[in-house]
Parts: C-alpha cells; structure tokens; sequence
C-alpha cells in the first residue's frame, strides 16, 4: 500500500537530526486557534454538557449545521442536504460507500490526494487517473476516458475532484473550466465529489467559486456535486471535523454509513465548532491563517527561481500548502528522495500520488507550511544543487 | 432495516405529551462528569493544543493508552495490542472488516446489540444467532451450530459477545461458561469478539472478571479474545471513544481501516479522557454512576413484581441499563408497542434485536437509566395493566 510506503519514507528520515522535511501535510501549530477553542470547550462541556456529552444524531449536530448554512449564505441549502462527518477522509469514505460496487469505476485527478485514493482502493473501485493540467483537470482527456469506459460497459460511478490548490500539485482550476466540467458531467450523468480543504486558504489573486457553488448559480437543480469542506486547516485536524452538502438522497444514504460506522461525529467538538463560527471568529482566524503561511509560499517559489536548474518546472498556487515539482522525464524522484535525504532534506515522491499501475516518476510533492523560512532556504537550496547535479 | 424501523418507532412516540419512554438506550445525563471533563477540555488544549489540534496516530493517542495499561493492569499488555476507536461500534465495524469477507458467517448471542447485527449484515456476513440463557449463551446450541456449520464448509470467522449485562437482555455470563466458552472456542480456532460497555456498570453482586481477563489469566498466550470497551456509559457517549484490546495482528489490521476511514480519533477528546483517567477521576465516578443507577433497577424490579402477570417472565441483572421480559408464546410485542403507545408508555419490541429472519415475538426490552422513579412507577403499572389485560 502506497500509505504505508508513503510510512516508511518518513520513518527513515526521522532519526535524522537537522533534516528539513518539506514531505508533510501538516498545517502548522501556529495556526491552530487553542486559546479561543480552550474556552469555548469550557463553555459548551459546561453549558451544553447534558446535551453534548449525549448521544447526537447521525446526520449531524443541527446548530453546527445552522451555523454553517449562515456562514456560506446558500440560499437553497436546508439541513437535509447537508452531513457532518468526522474529518473529510470519513466524508470521502461514505460517499463511495454509498455509490461504488467493486470493480465500479472511479475518475479522479492525477496525481490525486492518496487518503482518497486508497479509500477507493479498499471500497474495491478501479480507480482512473486524468492529468491536471496547469487550469485543472485535463478535459478532453477526460472526455476521451468516459467513452472509452462506456463502450467496455464499465459503470463509472464519480468523479473525485480537489479543484483549490490541489493536493499535490496546487493547481486550481479556471472557472472557465469548472463549467464546461460540470456541464459535460451532468450531459454524461456522472457525479463529482468535490473535495475542498483549501479554497479558503488564498493568499493572493481571485478566488474562484467552487464547482458546488457554480453548479448552484448556473446549473440550478443540476445537484450533481457533492462538495466536503475539511475543518483540518482551518481549525485543526486533531477535531477530526469536516462538512459534506449534496443532494438530499446522497446525504441520506452517507448518513446511513455513518450511523453504522461511528454512530456520530464527537457531539463535543461540533458544538465547538458551531459557536466559533457563531460567535464570529472564523472569517477573522482564517485570514490569519493566510496573512501566517503567505510569506512562506513566496519564499519557496523565489527559493526556486534561485536555485532549480532550468529544466525543474514547478507550479506556482496562490494558496493551499503544496506545490509540485516537474523533473526532466527519465530523472526518478523515488530515486532522488534517498539521495536527498543524505543531504538531509526531505519530500514526497510524485509516484506515491497516482493510481497503482497509472505511476508517473518524474515529480515530487513540497508542503511549506510546516517549515521556517530559513529552513525553506536552506532546504529549497540542498534540494537545487542535488538536482544542479544530477542533471549537469 | 431493523434500525430505521426503530427509529420510526421512537418517532411515531415523540408528538405524545407526557409518554413514558422505557425504549432508549441512552445513559442519564445526570451521570456526566460535566464539570471535571470542562475543565480537563480548557488545560489540554490551552496546554496541549499544539499537539492535540494536530493530526494524530491512528492507533490513538499513546498518553491514553498508558493511562488506560496502568488502570486496567494486564501485565503483558503493551500499546501494540490497543487501538483507541471513535465509539465502539466504530470498533466492532474495524474488527469485522478486518476479518469477515461477505457470505462468511458471525455468531452472536440472540437477541443481541442491534447496532452490532446492522454493521455485520452492511459487511455481508450471514450472522447466525445463539439463544442467551439465564447465564449466558446456550453452549450445547452454540457446538450444534458450528458443527452443522463446518459440515455445510461455511467460515465461521467469529464470536460476537455482550457477556456483562447483555443488550439487549441483561443477563451477564457465569464465570464458569466462560472458562467452558473459551476453551471451546479456542478448540474450533474461533476468535471471540468481546463488547464490553457495562460490566463497570455492576451495583451489587461479584464482579465477573471478562473473557478477556479469563484468557489472559487461564489461557495465556491463546490471544483468542478481542475486547472494546465504551466510553460511552461512563464518560458520554457524546465523546465518541473506546478502546480495544486484542493481538497485535488484529489491532493492525483494525487500525489499517482506521486509518482508511477516520484517519484517527478526536485528538482532543482522547487526551481529555488520558487526563480523567491519569488524575485518578475515573473509579470514583464509576461509583458515583453506580449508586445513582441503582435504586432506578431496584425500582423497576420491584414494581415488574407487583404489577406483572403470572405469565409474564423477566431477567434481573445486578448492573447495566437494560432487562429483558418474556411474554406468553403466543403473544406478540410488536402488536403490543402500539396498544402500550395509547397508554403512553413505550419499548423496543424484542424482534429487534434477532438477525433477520430468526426472530423472536414474545419479548420486549426495557431501559431504566433515563426515567424517573416516579415514571418507572406508573410506566410499570401500565404495562402490567395492559398485559393483565390481554392475557386474562
């Protein structure tokens, strides 16, 4: 299994003093909002304890829900369309769940975000990868896939999508291409599960409307996007909290494994999280968020002008916390990561993101949020003159 | 399925004013130590917020597993043979995952916990009931069955078990069948699934050490038994938390799905819980749960005496939530929930809780944890009535 490889990667780097990882998709501690949430913990465990600490109902705690409805202003939503789940993972988890049958097909990105890919994996779904291109997935690649599968007669059941500052390559798609996206998948009865935890994370640039969003303002009634929004860098990933919104049948049948799986996210946290928003403090902590990570973005992407030899290309988000490196074609990134690690820094192999079988080796994954920027420096340097190196 | 049709049951009492609910399952929120867990919220994630609000282990958090190591005392127990689960359902649905593949079969006691025989009908096992008996499950059934099993070469590939304070039935197993049951198991290679939310539950009467207990202190080395214990009944089910423990290779193999579906557990709250138990909070709460439980079991035994027919039988545990009645042959609980329903007063009819296709009629089940004396009192009453009623 790629996760555990992906295990393995890290805990041969971990007795190693100094290293500078770049291989995590940690948000960084700074981030995390402890002493507004230590209070509101006190508060909800002590005010709402009878209620919280009881057994909450399957789709969700109801105020979170509310709270959420306000905050993304929606006016079409209604808590029936909506399913809190216990991080974005376990959202991913029932909504295969309740679409796929083994050897179903399932079309995503590639590369893609692994916890999905590996979810798909063990529901039993073949899972087909479309590149991204730098504006997002590749369309008529993607268009040239269903026909293929159609005339095999394979049942293709979603596409999973990260269209914000994708994981791994921070590539986010053009609205342009969002809607030919959505059109083409409601013509072809094929729905999208959009997996979004890091469209709010923009540090500069416009923000593009997510696909949920343009389904909603220009196919109205299309309901053919699931979208799950992570709590994970927002708030903090240890609260295990995401937010799912989709057609009324999909939330009910993703209730359903929920009911049978873990009965109920923590009811604690909800409410928690509920009055964060309640009382205000999202909007503002998000912004903080983005003002805390912006200068480490811009200190890679400069760290890589200086130092990448030219033929490294790499992309260059506004936001989110990775981005993705392109080596020349035969140079092998799994290679390249046991030789990095002498010169002790550290990343994660392109390969390790692509469905098994569909590998590309000539890329790599960096995450800055978890480093200085002096480590960034150091780091981004190590990593140039490896590669200088290697290519001369 | 069983559980919508539950829950429509529970629905269809909710618009009466004044209705005597014996049907939940729910503990008393009177028993939550809601003032020492606000407190415990506000330190650890002031004081551990980094570390908390962070992505954690998938094993769970390893200050609670020593917590838990040092409360329970098994000498050979090491963190490899624990995992932490959001609730235990979530638990039973790992363990069954990791070992059932569909069409294979699981005993279970029957009747049995509902939620349990959803999970492994979802997996596609065929689960196959034993009746309980006054002290457990019948054995000399429990041998008929998997002997007439292996003739048909079905795999039998565990043992479910609520052996204190059953749910649905309250009958908590004789220290001596569990000797006879693990051995047995132990003969026919069967790993035996132990559910353990309420043997701390015990207001009187000896404490029966579990079958884990048994198996590590007369079987040693056998590592037959899987036990998970809830949180639920002596923190708050609202904190979604249990433990588990078993062989190293089934906690692997438990946590690999873990990881695939949950990532890990509500880091916040698993600390909360190291926090409760290493401040030496947790056995005097227990006592606490235990004298406020206890004079609602006196009472409903009591008053099941006074006000029952001579036809009528029910089982009188020492601890737990629940008791079971037993009803003449002929007469059917499913028809008597809506004629009790005009009398205001409400259970859950003991079909429920057999596996599809093997139910019994003639049986209901009470809860006394979340009324009052006085509702347990006039509830009793009529339901007596009633019952004197129909069987006259």
């Amino acid at each position: 299994m790629k996760s555990s490889l992906i295990r393995e990667l890290v805990a041969s780097t971990k007795s190693i003093p100094d290293l500078i990882s770049f291989a995590g998709g940690f948000p960084a501690p700074a981030t995390f909002p402890k002493h507004i949430l230590s209070e509101l913990y006190l508060n909800v465990v002590n005010e709402d304890g009878y209620e919280v600490l009881q057994y909450g109902a399957s789709e969700g705690d109801i105020q979170l829900k509310n709270e959420l409805i306000k905050w993304e202003g929606y006016k079409e939503l209604t808590t029936q369309k909506m399913l809190i789940t216990s991080g974005a993972t376990n959202g991913i988890f029932y909504f295969a769940k309740a679409l796929v049958d083994p050897g179903d097909v399932v079309l995503c990105e590639a590369p893609s975000f692994l916890g999905s890919l590996v979810a798909f994996e063990a529901i039993g779904a073949e899972t087909i990868g479309i590149p991204v291109q730098e504006d997002g997935i590749d369309l008529d690649q993607l268009i040239h896939t269903i026909q293929s599968l159609k005339r095999q007669n394979k049942q293709i059941k979603f596409l999973y999508l990260i269209p914000d500052f994708q994981n791994p390559s921070g590539v986010t798609m053009t609205l342009a291409k969002r809607k030919e996206l959505i059109a083409l998948c409601i013509k072809e009865n094929i729905p999208i599960l959009e997996d979004n935890p890091y469209s709010r994370l923009r540090f500069f640039g416009k923000t593009v409307p997510t696909l949920y969003s343009v389904c909603a303002s220009d196919f109205a009634g299309a309901e053919i996007v699931t979208e799950i929004v992570s709590f994970s860098k927002i708030l903090g990933p240890g609260m295990r909290l995401a937010f799912v919104k989709g057609s009324a049948e999909i939330i009910s049948r993703m209730e359903s494994w929920q009911q049978k799986i873990t009965v109920t996210p923590d009811c604690v946290t909800q409410r928690v999280a509920a009055l964060f928003l309640n009382k205000g403090f999202i909007n503002p902590h998000i912004e903080t968020i983005c003002n805390y990570y912006k200068p480490f973005l811009h200190k890679m992407l400069s760290e890589l002008e200086i130092h990448m030899p030219d033929k490294v290309e790499w992309t260059k988000p506004e936001g989110g916390i990775f981005l993705w490196l392109w080596l020349p074609e035969k140079t092998n990134a799994d290679e390249l990561f046991a030789l990095a690690r002498e010169q002790k820094v550290a990343f994660i192999p392109g390969s390790k993101f692509y469905p098994t079988g569909q590998e590309k080796f000539n890329c790599l994954r960096l995450n800055y949020t978890f480093s200085t920027e002096t480590q960034i420096e150091k780091g981004i340097e190590r990593l140039g003159n490896l590669l200088k190196t290697l290519l001369a």
